[in-house]
């Protein structure tokens, strides 16, 4: 992972470079390389990302394919380092302790829903071996993916789940995986250690072509309509949680490495 | 703002002397405070808060008064420093390219929302001499700095300001401010360099008992009754963009010292 640091060098050289016609030196100084450097191309580039982070989970950001070059490195330490941990940690903290403030109607109408990716199941295995969202995603390869049924639960979001399930929520799970993968998404959560959730809820043909805010709408329209009501909704995606029939509260996880609209 | 440190180091200074007895050493070992430890502690604190403050940007936190006390020191080098700069240009840029993108009907209906404070106008000075959201806010105070109207303008909102009002849109300025402050209101954003809006909306006396949320998402829900067609809406904080009405996209500009429900 040190082809964009060598890039940002490459470009900070030519600007440098330049500088020195500017100026009329004719022979390039010497360049050496210092750690004091690095250290502030370093902190440089953690700034940057930090704001392009930031701008992703606030949801500031027109739609985007690949994560930025520069930023390679900046996810790869975020993902496997504590950052993503402790994000994970405190949004379902957070979630926990506002379920547990909402009094319940009891009917079985009151409702938390669940995305699947990177909301309960993690597919930071498969992102490892793909550039942690460097490169375009490839639905085929990712499928063969999906189709082992390996990937790991998030734990701060299987505790949620837990916690959920205790307190009386009907849990719907609504992911935009394809009614085809229902039993391997089924085989995936139960080995990731879900289990009693109420509803799965996958794209039938009708969806395929929608966009995901719209297909995941018009299914939360659904449940108003059949008299649920939504009281949370867990998703890393802004598609998972904005559009109609929003719920009472969202909690958005963190996700730097891909964006669906 | 050596005081939070203080604290955290005495926390641990504690947990320190609670291990050394659970370790059966009768006397303490002399704490030396080197460099490497400081960094260490700067690194975990950097850690910790930035993990909150994604939370707040992306509404994940429950209703909160006040900024963590160990964030204190984190929160005032963000808003001083580079941080917030960026993030603030960032977001502007990328509701500039959203608003260029968007094809206007051009029958005087497509509207842009604008927050005021904390989205046109800058209250850090106020919040620079009231621990940057560690004190409890006084609406007292505040209201005789409002009242002064010198409250200068955020640059990049203001650049989005002008490129918005270029491009034909309808500008909303929808604040929580109350409809007394509507003359200082005014001079504050013409001395900040605003001019030429469409509205500006403040709280009447009907609307004082209102949330931040419900009030807006009324407002909103007159322009869309009236046939206005909201196609943006920028404000620091998620009540000025969730509710009913919602615009196309929101953007939230950044904001980790102060919450409003």
């Amino acid at each position: 992972m040190i082809l964009p640091r060598l890039f940002l060098f490459i470009s900070l050289f030519s600007l440098a470079l330049s500088n020195e016609q500017s100026n009329s030196h004719i022979l390039p100084r010497p360049l050496i390389l210092e750690t004091t450097h690095l250290r502030e191309l370093d902190n440089e580039v953690k700034l940057q990302c930090t704001s392009w982070r930031f701008a992703v989970e606030a949801n500031n950001l027109n739609p985007w394919k690949q994560i930025p070059l520069e930023c390679a490195e900046y996810v790869e330490d975020y993902m496997l380092g504590r950052g993503y941990k402790l994000d994970l940690e405190r949004v379902s903290n957070e979630a926990g302790v506002y379920a547990k403030s909402v009094e319940l109607s009891g009917d079985g109408k009151d409702v938390w829903v669940f995305d699947v990716d990177e909301t309960l199941l993690s597919h930071l295995p498969y992102y490892a071996d793909h550039g942690y969202g460097l490169e375009i995603f490839d639905p085929v390869e990712f499928d063969k993916w999906v189709g082992k049924a390996l990937a790991p639960p998030l734990e701060p979001s299987l505790k949620l789940y837990n916690e959920i399930m205790g307190m009386g929520f009907q849990v719907f799970l609504l992911t935009g995986r394809s009614e085809k993968q229902r039993n391997v998404t089924e085989e995936n959560l139960i080995n990731a250690g879900f289990q009693n959730w109420d509803k799965l809820i996958l794209r039938g043909s009708e969806d395929h072509e929608k966009l995901a805010t719209v297909y995941k709408s018009d299914k939360r329209d659904e449940m108003v309509k059949e008299g649920y009501k939504i009281i949370g909704n867990s998703g890393d995606q802004w598609s998972d949680l904005l559009g109609s029939s929003m719920s009472n509260r969202s909690f958005k996880l963190p996700n730097p490495m891909y964006f669906i609209p």
